[in-house]
């Protein structure tokens, strides 16, 4: 991401940029992406949900990806880890997932902000529509595309209900003795599973 | 709690309450688990805290067990589901498990108790305590001691990580193609993944 200008020109008819625009834009774009879903949301609807130009809203993010990055609070862009997911051997694509998720999970911003929006997820089914359509988008059908076996689709969610239930026992529902077990056990035991469920 | 009427004159022996006494029983289970947990909870504490007799809890309800079972609303006796999972060739015991647990979810009133007591658990802490504990002592503990294995914990955690992440994607957050796939096509893609998890 390059630095932005702070400042603009705003057009006629438009609130002028204050202190708060960049938040403003994005609770519309939080409100858009619950009320719409992630396909239907658009830089221009999120900038007149925030009554600003267009182009402001694109002063502050370069895409529709980034706002929901952004306005979702995601710990991470799921398109750098869906690079690193593909980014190896084949074979070893299990371990790489394992690592790459519990590693988001590990960190302690990444964890508080995961449990936010699982709690948000599993309380709004507007929180839970524009999450699937997002990760959807930004993450299952690029690695889909990538493994291109004809069941790729299902073999991706298939992974995605593996690491969900990860999640869920070891930092929400903190069942034992999954939740205090050590990381590189955890990995070891999930990356032949992920991996069955890719390529078995 | 206020104090209440306790116009059934509770004492040894079966003897019936109000109309309500089961409901206000339960209540006061509910609230018994999620503050103190399920292993801190007994029949006698729950009396007290419904204002009436243990006996009169005990002519309702048999044994702790079922006043969790009762009050947290499960669709299925988790003590039926260990002894069904258990029931068979050990070679094929993921497969058991991959059927008995999506065949609750997928009856209608299944699939609601367990939306709601999965909503509960997420948005809660001490609902998700209570739970954990009594599914931990209902069902994992004893699977674990039937199979047997120095790390039969972790393995039968490591099911219900499998287990949960299916529902949450699934029923809850309702990701495609897992989410309409059918039945059969999903026991057949859980099986040797929990099989591989308890056994391999």
């Amino acid at each position: 991401m390059s630095p932005r200008r702070t400042t603009e020109t705003p057009r006629a008819g438009r609130r002028p940029g204050g202190p708060d625009t960049r938040g403003e834009i994005l609770e519309a774009a939080r409100k858009s992406f619950a009320d719409k879903g992630f396909t239907a949301t658009s830089i221009r609807a999120v900038a007149r949900e925030a009554g600003v130009d267009a182009a402001l809203v694109h002063h502050y993010f370069d895409s529709k990806d980034e706002l929901f990055i952004e306005s979702m609070a995601l710990p991470v862009d799921p398109r750098d880890l869906a690079a690193t997911v593909l980014d190896g051997p084949r074979e070893e694509i299990g371990r790489r997932i394992a690592t790459v998720f519990l590693g988001v999970w590990e960190s302690p911003d990444g964890q508080q902000r995961m449990r936010a929006i699982f709690r948000s997820m599993v309380g709004s089914e507007a929180v839970a529509r524009a999450m699937r359509e997002g990760i959807t988008q930004l993450i299952l059908q690029p690695v889909s595309k990538a493994l291109g076996a004809p069941d790729a689709e299902l073999r991706v969610s298939l992974v995605a209900t593996q690491l969900i239930g990860m999640a869920m026992v070891r930092y929400l529902i903190e069942l034992e003795p999954v939740a205090s077990a050590d990381l590189q056990t955890l990995i070891d035991r999930l990356a032949p599973v992920l991996q069955h469920h890719l390529t078995g």
